[in-house]
């Protein structure tokens, strides 16, 4: 059976963006620099930077898919121009209703809003034997962690502390894992966990 | 030169330590599950568990050290017994002056009241050219960090998340670390990291 996983770069005191996120500034204050390692040294942690998109589908939460609250009264077709790295099914979680957005490279934008449980039966449904990924954010992420629908983290740990913003884990308690593999790498300690139910 | 460090078990989210800490309860609730990987699991983590009381002295809070507040009205020993595990000079951060507790095994408790400054210089002219471990709890490691104070974190991370207690980081800000070793161990993953000034 396919993997629920979630693949996410975190601080090192549990952020998973920077506060004061907004259009100029989508990952928060200093949230950028979680990205370092596969942005400035794919080189260095290139399985790690490959895996992050290797699934049949994807779900992710309205605020990682743009700034637009409320009624979809704008054109927003995500944050990664007109050929996203997702080359594949992206449901997205919202409670506005939209037409699917088609963007090149196989990418489509699917808007689910009856809830966590739907997105993922259609995720399912698309990926087939595919792994399935939570893409984010911090919200979403919790949720699906909260739910029990989540089979694997995988967290590259940056080395800096954010002090504030989006927190990985916020809410839950309880929850047991088992670190099944970890690395080193060049700007992130690559940490994965198996979810126990 | 030694190297000052700071040797912890934290959750996955972060926390040192569960939520209300008390005599009956030092860790707090939930607490325990962070110190499985030495308690039970010693012998799976072998370098790990001898490396914890691997310095020339050592440095902690009053909170570590014991539940008494305000004036030393009771003959508090610490919770470790008559033979504490640190066989060495141990460096208690309090308001209120006391004589030295000398115990078994060569651990002797100093009570030092004017400061983390005052504490870490009495704890290097101790320790000669060994190490000096920052021992904790949450609020003594954050007050070296703010401080520039410490060399290394080496933390234990546990596969639990506990939801709220004492925070590992909490305050602080910006903080530029260099990730240098991980290991997946049982029960908790070992990282490793220097941090930059």
């Amino acid at each position: 059976m396919s993997t629920v996983y979630s693949n996410l770069s975190v601080s090192a005191d549990g952020f998973l963006a920077g506060p004061r996120q907004s259009r100029e500034n989508p990952l928060g204050e200093g949230g950028l620099a979680l990205h370092e390692w596969h942005l400035e040294r794919a080189a260095d942690n290139r399985a790690e930077t490959d895996a992050i998109v290797d699934a049949g589908a994807f779900i992710m939460g309205r605020n990682m898919f743009g700034p637009v609250r409320g009624e979809w009264d704008e054109d927003w077709r995500g944050w990664w121009g007109e050929e996203p790295p997702y080359h594949g099914p992206v449901f997205v979680l919202t409670h506005f209703p939209r037409e699917p957005v088609v963007m090149a490279g196989g990418t489509t934008f699917h808007f689910v809003t009856d809830g966590i449980e739907s997105a993922l039966a259609q995720a399912r449904a698309a990926a087939g034997d595919r792994d399935i990924s939570i893409a984010g954010g911090a919200s979403t992420v919790n949720q699906f962690l909260a739910a029990g629908l989540l089979d694997e983290l995988r967290l590259h740990i940056a080395p800096i502390v954010l002090g504030e913003g989006e927190r990985l884990f916020a809410g839950l308690r309880g929850l047991d894992m088992e670190g099944t593999s970890s690395r080193t790498g060049a700007r992130a300690i690559h940490v994965t966990y198996r979810i126990r139910r």
